[in-house]
């Protein structure tokens, strides 16, 4: 007999996402105790013996709440007893306040990871997200308006970080744990309404499976793989018409050829105006798609306006056939 | 004392797009009686002769409620006579069944529509579609998870036809009604729970407002213009690229060069793909994702795989240095 099915998907899913790792490399699971980390870990477990790579688990102890201490201790026992994973390590980290505690926790997770991860020479750190957390993202980026970059959710592989469950639903992991008999810890931020990710999750998802029937959450996470991809290529577009379009291009000063920029399409020819901006020195954050139209609007609607103040104490400026992004001069 | 700001807001908005419409035009608004193309037809009564234009008034009986004849005359009378436009005229359609009740009738209505303008020789046709219906259209198309262009809502405009509502909310719509003494007809199908569209609007987005934000629709409607321009783009490339693929393309028969494709971003050569199959025959409805990604990997992921099949009794082969999109032969 085989393993139940679940456990097939998520060491199927491992195995996959490690097919081009090199004999004898080490790979980290990243593991909270949650069903999809746990099932990851565990997967993990299994796969790399069989592959020919060692495999070890970090857990990250947030301290923010009570016990996270010990919560974190059980969870690297967890993965060094009852997996033999090795090593299983707690990174204990500090979290800041800046962006919101979400961000500011991710921040931190990341860090340390990143850290451990150089620290132990591993070549690849395994995250458990799986097909509904790409759904949130997705459906969090939407929220946002703020255009395809933020619709394309979360890379499969990003650096040495690889999401393996990213086209499995959340119920694959929370059964493959069942059918392991392991244990799975429920956060309570996970429950925590204050935060939006958890409202989308709880209230908003949901609502959309039961009106617009149940494949809503895999069509979201379709739609980030290939909003991924179009906007892969159209800043890869971009790139090469900045190059193009760029007269001078030193901090502080970004001199752009309008006749170049006028050759371009607009979804194209925004992207080489967001880029000069940063290059010259705007803070990307702070930049808006309102800024951005504004300097579009001395290209393609030109009636003799005046300097179009940027963050960060730029201006765009249009002069003869350049557009100059610089540092304003002081009045 | 000006007119009320909701009534300042649809006239400016139909002011603007018609700035470009020469003068002594026939501008036609098509009208339900619903609240968004009665501000629309009061608009452009207002409007048109202020900027030496002639405006008349087109209404769709569909014959599927009790009543619709009637329900039609009332509206092109309150064009006719409480309006001044002229014409004022009721287009009788019979609405077949393809594709579902909601398509059926929207196919109806713009033949319609195209007829008539054709007829009456009218330079442009307005639609009252407002910032909301932008929002449940992009919603409907993120949960089919087909890509881009299903993201990208409604032209503001196309061929013909202009949308100068696209950023207004509907509240507007029915502010103005208000304010300019129009009763609006509430028609029974924006209730009735059957549709996807009326369960998006009542159910779905009301909970993203409640659990996201109050600038969801926006955001949405956002998301559907830099869509709109983003898919734009990347189907010029496409096209672009294609031309430079193809080393013969007759219908049933169209060959690409592996090297050539093999060259573009992923985004851009699925879309090179897409495009073949349909030159080569395919019918574009029946063309899926999954069907393209097969292909792809003929070019991306080849060790001698078989013909994949297409809609439309097409295949795809690799033969060495290229792949053939063809009518299969008969075995």
């Amino acid at each position: 007999m085989g393993p139940h099915p679940a456990v097939a998907d998520v060491r199927r899913a491992v195995r996959e996402v490690l097919a081009d790792v090199g004999k004898g490399a080490l790979v980290l699971a990243a593991c909270s105790g949650g069903a999809d980390s746990l099932a990851l870990a565990a997967a993990l477990a299994f796969v790399a013996p069989r592959a020919g790579l060692r495999a070890g688990l970090l857990t990250v102890d947030h301290q923010l709440q009570p016990g996270s201490a010990e919560r974190a201790r059980t969870v690297a026992d967890i993965g060094a007893r009852r997996l033999d994973l090795s090593p299983a390590e707690v990174l204990t980290v500090t979290v800041g306040t800046e962006g919101g505690p979400e961000a500011a926790a991710r921040e931190a997770r990341y860090a340390a990871l990143a850290q451990a991860a150089e620290r132990l020479q591993a070549e690849a750190v395994l995250l458990g997200h799986t097909r509904d957390d790409q759904a949130e993202t997705v459906l969090l980026g939407l929220a946002r308006g703020s255009g395809l970059r933020s619709l394309s959710g979360m890379a499969a592989r990003s650096g040495r970080y690889r999401r393996p469950f990213l086209n499995l639903p959340r119920a694959t992991t929370v059964r493959a744990c069942e059918a392991m008999g392991l244990d799975p810890w429920d956060d309570p931020h996970n429950e925590d309404p204050r935060y939006t990710r958890v409202r989308v999750r709880r209230r908003v998802l949901p609502v959309l499976e039961a009106e617009l029937g149940p494949g809503v959450a895999e069509a979201l996470a379709r739609t980030a793989g290939m909003a991924r991809e179009d906007a892969d290529a159209l800043d890869g577009w971009a790139e090469m018409a900045y190059q193009n379009c760029a007269l001078s291009d030193i901090p502080g000063s970004v001199t752009l050829a309008v006749p170049e920029l006028e050759k371009l399409p607009g979804a194209v020819r925004r992207r080489v105006l967001r880029r000069a901006a940063i290059a010259a020195g705007a803070p990307s954050g702070g930049l808006s798609a309102t800024h951005v139209l504004a300097v579009d609007r001395l290209v393609t609607s030109w009636h003799g306006q005046k300097a179009v103040d940027l963050p960060g104490g730029l201006s765009a400026v249009r002069r003869y056939g350049t557009l100059i992004l610089a540092i304003s001069p002081i009045a």
